[in-house]
């Protein structure tokens, strides 16, 4: 099918260019009951923008206003199709009309016209970053529902400038944190040197790449679907289905390529015998009795969740909107020189983390409802 | 829908279990008029057996035949269903009895009970690695699809137990070596190195992981979906879909997110005044007279094909059959110690390479045939 | 899937309750560089009113102002999701307190709840007739698409309020005359007869059932998908997919079930030897030389399209509001009287009639773009 | 998707042509742990050929012999996909040498070709009859599983070579008839005469058309996901997927058009007193309590189950293959004139039954899944 839609029983199509009369997002499969008001999108909205001033991002307002159009009814989804629309303002697209004839380098100016003969020059139509926003929308539907299942998905931008902030591993780690610091980094003695390294950017025209972790706390067992729809395989698509993003890996990722077997396999141990004593029959009870201590799975294995937390890191691309001169081509193929002018982003990372949240709560609701399916 | 299938237009479902009576693959969707007869699938098969004997892989000869049981009439596809078996034989399934009753540390043995609230312990069932035999085959009906499109797949081990191998940047990289040498390295100035090291693994009775780049040349632009069905975002759906894959990276991947944008930038190039003289205004044309030069994008820009190779790189943690003893529970929650026997692969990457290229295979053949639907 | 998709490469999501904000559409697959325009769509959604006054539907002025929020840029298509809004204004939804506690016979007031637990009950919600708004709305898309093939869909009411209306084989049939009086039937002088009948229906607080008749003239053979996807079983649930439809055939139909093999097979007949001078090799010429005689195959052999019309029947049954009194239960099980108030179409079929023509619209485009991934 | 494919969460996927090596399924996403044992797929196999000797179908033994290849384990479904394949025999293929350059009337022979440029001529190929083969095994499986729902499939031809059958409103109706004679009529005092019929019908090389209607009874209520994928869509779409099929109709179906609202809603009615006395609250215990008297919805209302039996009818046209000289046209477009040869089935509705139960099955197996994600 063609790649606007998302999801196979907790569905989703999203729609929308950057400059168009509005982006949004359609729901088919959210299951009917939920308690569901406007705040809860909009709260998420508002998440896209980094908190605590402009750090890494463009200083722009976007202001997005979602409105619900269909599938909630006195306050509860119906089980029909839960439409959500976000008007476009501001746009000043005539500030791109230089755009129309010259393709942007890293940009899909180029890609965009080769598969369809045509583009929207006006802030990369579609391809541009202004399109998460309905991903957003969708997955805050998606978290509402997660909630019904205890599971908890938190993000932090865990490199950023080339600047590794460590994780929770480290003391001072504080999740909290990340809801107050523009680069939405956990801890708050790298702000400064954050805020320095990315003005010396922006001064210079230039941008930066980051590294964004998930972590999805209090899922069950039993998630993903082999032998394709592995969880990490519907989370890597997910991922990489974001515009910049260049790489993901899960729990112990590229260093597990540098170990033994016996350095990565996560020891399964059971509990003392007290514990034991309680131990009934079922598979569920029996989930409460074993863990697989150091996670290096990144919480599945053989692609099914395994009840640990899911853990995985998404690498971004340094943002391609530089001021700086750069070389490229026109539309008749001629040689050309570009700056990109404007306000933009500095680096991708701390806008980027929510939306992986957006992305992760929707893959883990439709693989909780396949779940239902499982067994006569 | 559920997670054995895979792709949209050129759509495959694959089935069978390690020790069962077979494997196997359906395709829906392969375009009719393609010459295809049973050699080449067999020859592919072949392929998941590294070249030169014993290597990093067990000494198992699975010697798999397949059988096309429909969809090919006269040495001509059909446009309908391409049915193939390959059976089991030497399945030496009482070898398994031991672990029916407990959970191998690293294997799906747990997660898989967990979902479906049983499972067949011989060799892993379905989540064993043998299920691959499937994808390959199906991947070779793809391959022979992708010829009439000029596109080339190929893959090489880049890194394996801890050794990286250098890439085509360095002199002495060789293609072609990767079918001369067990551990599929492109350099056989590497291969007594790694025997040793692979065979002091196997002494110890532990393994290792390694890391498979996959390179694609000959695809015309346009190729991807947006927005969720972005070229890299079906291939690390695919990378990661693979048994034992913990992460996968795009042209500059991971190292991206340490650049800034006038690094990572791909200048595109126009061609020299003569050459522009020829230039005419199709697309297709302008493709030959531009260039993304030094493809940190590794083929795509905005999840679109570029034209240029495409570029990826996938991680495999160490094989998890290991025999040191390893801690464990069993079916009812106590704790166990476990040596798993039998002959087992040291590294997986050698035999992953060219199932990845058959999942690339897949990928493609499916993109190629949406992108006709595009334009009106 | 969740059921309020439709279609594979034109794919089409709709959402909306009848007494919600609003309803619309959203399309993914549309083909990009089509010329698009809101008047495109709006004159669709007029027809939806059925033309010269009253007959036998609601005299409410719905008066349904398409907006397209994205996927057209400068008067064409982009490629990227159509999305279509039209906003519910009039909706006396007070009007409809009665029924949130009762089950109206013949409405999905009962099964609905016993899906989802809960309903709309304001005019039946998402089970309203209102829905087809967005259908209509999506197939004025798919028939702009259609026009570069040159397929042309027309339809009739051949039979209402038990009253049949014969059909092209007879001399009078004036499919221009369709567009001109209420009942849709392309016999004026059948007009002053059904007017009466109608007339006496609503006086008696009665409803009745009807037939529609589509036509696709202009269409290639080679359309449909072997072996579940037959252009029949296509159109067959698309016409299913309507409220209140209990019946489709095609061709000689049910009739057929009463016909012997000599009597129902169409002879294949060969042009007369000067036009066969003309007979060149290709497949699409010689199209051009042989013809399905009688087409009582309806279109198509083997669930594929012969490049004949496309002739298929879909039976309504009458309107279920009614105001005669009804016995039913009401949210407690508890027996109740009903008479359903307010102004009710009398029978459905002469507005059903652009809505099977927009879900036929919707089946072809579909077919015509998997159709391009036919052969290598 | 290309059609070879069916449904979304029981997922099936068929292949095989008439004189290629194997006919088969795979399905995907049965649940785990349901007894299944190749005998269940077998009996359905044999159900194929009509009881009681010849009839009106052709006396060849196909003699089908199932295998399954994976997906069941000790006697359990493993939750895996289960492959089916059935070995093609006595095949005759040289018989239809002469089908290689003529188009049969009534066939797909010609479109087939139009669609994929090329044919496998031997008996019709994958357009072959014999293709249903795959769908009987795969809704053997779907039947199983149903009944872990209480679900009960019957069907019997009530329309055979102009004859009409009366159903169960008239007494003598004996469902266990249908597995006694060759027509799979519910009457044996109906055979005689049906066996003249057929017998003079085959001595002037001539065929018949039939109506098979389908009951099912013990589905709960709340089947069924609109919009489009409405229970009798799905049941339409899957009795037109039959080859020969030219028509479908609900409940009152048809005879619905020309009766009132009055005459065809069905009233819902409520349990005499004692009854309510023990009306609990919920759901499941109201749909007890209240029935829809006269069915004329067939079973479902807005396309969602009432809990009623549901109840269709499917038309199919005369067998098109007939020894009666027929005018048609070679593959180069020259008349020609051609008696199909060889022992064909006179009338395929006797054995259209069990095949439309399969797909019956495969519908509801898919719905009754899907039902599992309606609410949180």
């Amino acid at each position: 099918m063609p790649g606007n839609s998302f999801g196979t029983l907790f569905r989703v199509m999203t729609f929308g260019e950057s400059h168009g009369p509005a982006l949004g997002c359609l729901i088919d499969g959210c299951p009917a009951g939920l308690l569901l008001e406007t705040e809860d999108i909009a709260a998420e909205l508002r998440r896209r923008r980094p908190p605590g001033g402009e750090g890494a991002s463009t200083g722009r307002n976007e202001g997005d206003e979602p409105e619900i159009l269909s599938g909630v009814f006195e306050g509860r989804s119906l089980g029909t199709p839960i439409a959500i629309v976000i008007r476009n303002r501001d746009q000043h697209s005539q500030d791109y009309d230089e755009l129309r004839e010259v393709y942007r380098p890293g940009h899909a100016d180029w890609t965009w016209e080769a598969k369809f003969g045509r583009r929207d020059h006006r802030g990369g139509g579609r391809s541009s970053g202004r399109e998460t926003v309905a991903r957003v929308a969708a997955g805050a539907v998606a978290k509402v529902f997660l909630k019904t299942s205890n599971a908890v998905i938190r993000s932090w931008v865990s490199s950023i400038a080339g600047i590794d902030i460590p994780g929770p591993e480290k003391p001072g780690f504080d999740i909290e944190e990340t809801e107050k610091n523009p680069f939405r980094v956990p801890r708050s003695d790298y702000v400064k040197e954050l805020r320095e390294k990315i003005e010396s950017l922006r001064a210079s025209g230039d941008s930066a790449g980051g590294i964004v972790t998930v972590s999805v706390t209090g899922l069950p067992p039993g998630l993903g679907e082999p032998v394709f729809d592995k969880v990490s395989a519907g989370l890597a698509h997910a991922a990489l289905s974001l515009g910049g993003c260049k790489g993901v890996e899960f729990g112990s990722g590229f260093a597990a390529a540098f170990r033994t077997g016996s350095q990565n396999n996560d020891t399964i141990t059971a509990r003392p015998a007290d514990a034991e004593a309680n131990l009934a029959n079922s598979t569920e009870q029996k989930t409460k009795f074993s863990a697989f201590a150091a996670n290096n799975a990144g919480g599945s294995l053989g692609g099914i969740s395994t009840g640990e937390e899911i853990l995985f890191r998404a690498a971004f691309k340094p943002v391609a909107s530089i001021g700086k001169i750069q070389k490229t081509v026109d539309t008749s193929g001629r040689a050309r020189e570009l700056s990109v002018q404007g306000r933009h982003d500095i680096c991708i990372a701390p806008r980027a983390a929510p939306v992986l949240e957006a992305m992760t709560a929707l893959v883990l609701a439709d693989l909780i409802l396949l779940h239902r399916a499982d067994r006569i």
